[in-house]
């Protein structure tokens, strides 16, 4: 199984692939790729769009992925950011969507549960646990690719443990 | 000049194409297109995204518009609806950048202004004069469409103002 994970934001968004690998003794997560797409701050708001959008759907031909996760959005930024947020976020759902892949949404806490086993870890815990789970020398950089790959391991453990419990095959 | 209006909406997109028409002794507005894009509520938020996305499309490439045209937030809404107005804007921005469009953004009290007179119009107002200005029977429906023309509308306006002063050719 190879996840897609995306962590959108107003000036960078991060990527990240996870591939599971099932085939050894014990289940192991592969990082395929990891990235970040900075957002020039001297072009247009539709040409930034336009970067985010082609730059994902460019990963997403390369990598190949089965499905995409994103994590949902946390309401306690104000409207002036949600939108800018929303604006960034869209096009990436819209990115998933024109690829034929389907999207599964995960709340911070769930993220933080998958990957730490704790709820409310901080964001450094998270981090550190990404790359100890990945086998990576390094904690990625920068942080919106490290999240990024925090929101695929939880689409991949989530469907483990579906799995498991026999609900999908 | 042709200017493909959009108003974005989280159930229902409003687009409306009027193009200028400075042959005849007064200058005339005319309707070329308008129309509304209903998002079914059964289908996924990426499915919804990537349908305005292709119908927007769709629409630019039947009408060779030269600009596009759309009101800038007005932030008085909460931010779950910024974010969710955002993710539809975002895509309407970014058919728009793909198509090579420039795009121009108008408060509502500028788009008041400029189609009736008066920033502080209410809304039937703007509607009944979107149709008189376009030599409509009717004034058109849905609203979303009426507001997108009424965009549109601005944006010539705006142009022949700046083109009168001599600021652009």
């Amino acid at each position: 199984m190879r996840v897609f994970g995306i962590d959108c934001g107003t000036e960078i968004t991060g990527y990240g692939v996870v591939e599971s690998d099932d085939t050894g003794r014990e289940p192991r997560l592969i990082c395929k790729a990891m990235g970040a797409i900075r957002l020039a701050k001297s072009k247009t708001l539709p040409e930034r769009l336009a970067q985010v959008y082609r730059e994902l759907i460019a990963e997403m031909e390369r990598w190949q992925p089965e499905a995409v996760a994103v994590e949902e959005v946390f309401y306690s930024v104000n409207a002036k950011s949600a939108l800018k947020l929303g604006q960034v976020r869209g096009v990436a759902l819209l990115a998933a969507a024109c690829q034929g892949l389907p999207v599964a949404e995960y709340a911070p806490l769930r993220i933080k549960s998958s990957v730490v086993g704790y709820g409310l870890a901080k964001k450094e815990q998270v981090q550190f646990m990404v790359a100890r789970l990945l086998e990576l020398a390094e904690v990625p950089q920068p942080a919106d690719a490290a999240d990024a790959l925090a929101v695929a391991i939880c689409h991949i453990h989530t469907a483990q443990t579906l799995l498991q419990q026999g609900a999908i095959r």
